[in-house]
């Protein structure tokens, strides 16, 4: 148990040597991604299925918020609300290409977090959320935007999960195989996967200049140097 | 209802012009994927987890098999056979950054497959499944492979998932902005996105020449020209 696995549901039980315990660590990553799989009961089965995702570290929720929002008509939206859901961001970054089938592994990172989905009801922390959202995609970009319309706001339902129940695995280093595999000198290595962002694609509409929150984004998910 | 969604199940309800409904484009994107999420109920709650997969269109269940393999260890893996699962692959294709905030939205591909999990006792099946799995990591490698060992494969748990019911939506097009929000000349467009490659790391341990197969597999997830 750890301040960040406070109950048996997030506790790592396989590999712990992979398992991370600073909330900081795991709010990091969390800053990082792009999308997160949600996973709520349907009635008799569980489904998961991808949506962007916000996170505020100092949210209503004990342990901190994280958002993620849907249509008002998507089922899975109205199942979730008082259910307990979880939410896993991945990235998988890189191909561990070991001497065995066996030993083939992949080197990632993954954060599961457990707990009660509260529909977010104020309209107030519902634009907070939307905002978020947007920053999670362009960090900076919320604040260029017009306010939401009440409209916009009804036909959006957000969800809040509590970060109190979190477990962050890492995977980051060589292949590990047997000795006796290495002896035969097979080779092995590592594949190392990002994402990365191609030219930017304006709308023709506006092909005007690109604002500097995007022009920053754009760069930094290329890899260019100094982002 | 079709081929591919012959139940409500796994039947698109929302955005349903974002679904796709042959079997061979499922195949296809299934194909590229590298990490599926598999949602099980564990107890009172779903849980969502990042796992390797491999497919066999021709596999022995409705519509073709999809294997995922896990730890004998692991929890999940204990709770899943007999009971429905979700398997969710999604690949996140671009940004749409719109004129406002309710219309950002992502481009992406994600396909989600439900179904009764088999637990996989077949010695031969388990093998072949694990090859699978390989060779969706690197095209071709489980050939290249020593032969998987007993003890191996009692340490591994195999699921067939049956592909018979299955989603396949997907987002590929620029944003969708109101009239108005575009009257404005406020920019817009679309960041793509794709997973690459860096530099093959291999293992000190064995430094030789790079399999055929891996560098053929490098050179397509760098995106070289002719791969």
């Amino acid at each position: 148990m750890t301040d960040l696995s406070p109950t048996p549901r997030t506790r790592i039980t396989r590999l712990r040597e992979r398992g991370r315990t600073e909330r900081e660590e795991l709010l990091a990553f969390l800053s990082e991604g792009l999308v997160a799989h949600v996973a709520v009961n349907a009635g008799d089965h569980p489904v998961a299925l991808p949506v962007a995702y916000g996170v505020d570290p100092d949210g209503p929720d004990e342990g901190g918020t994280l958002y993620v929002h849907g249509s008002v008509g998507a089922g899975w939206m109205r199942e979730a609300p008082g259910s307990t859901v979880c939410v896993t961001v991945t990235s998988v970054d890189g191909l561990v290409l070991a001497r065995s089938g066996f030993n083939h592994s992949m080197n990632y990172r993954c954060a599961v977090v457990i707990g009660t989905a509260r529909q977010v009801e104020s309209e107030e922390e519902r634009a907070r959320a939307l905002d978020l959202v947007v920053d999670q995609i362009v960090p900076g970009r919320a604040a260029t935007m017009r306010p939401h319309t009440r409209k916009e706001l009804a036909a959006t339902s957000v969800l809040a999960v509590p970060l109190r129940e979190a477990s962050l695995k890492v995977r980051a280093h060589g292949v590990g195989d047997e000795p006796e595999d290495v002896a035969t000198g097979t080779w092995a290595g590592v594949l190392p996967l990002r994402t990365v962002a191609g030219e930017l694609e304006p709308d023709p509409a506006t092909p005007g200049p690109v604002p500097e929150d995007v022009a920053r984004r754009a760069a930094q998910l290329r890899g260019d140097p100094g982002q």
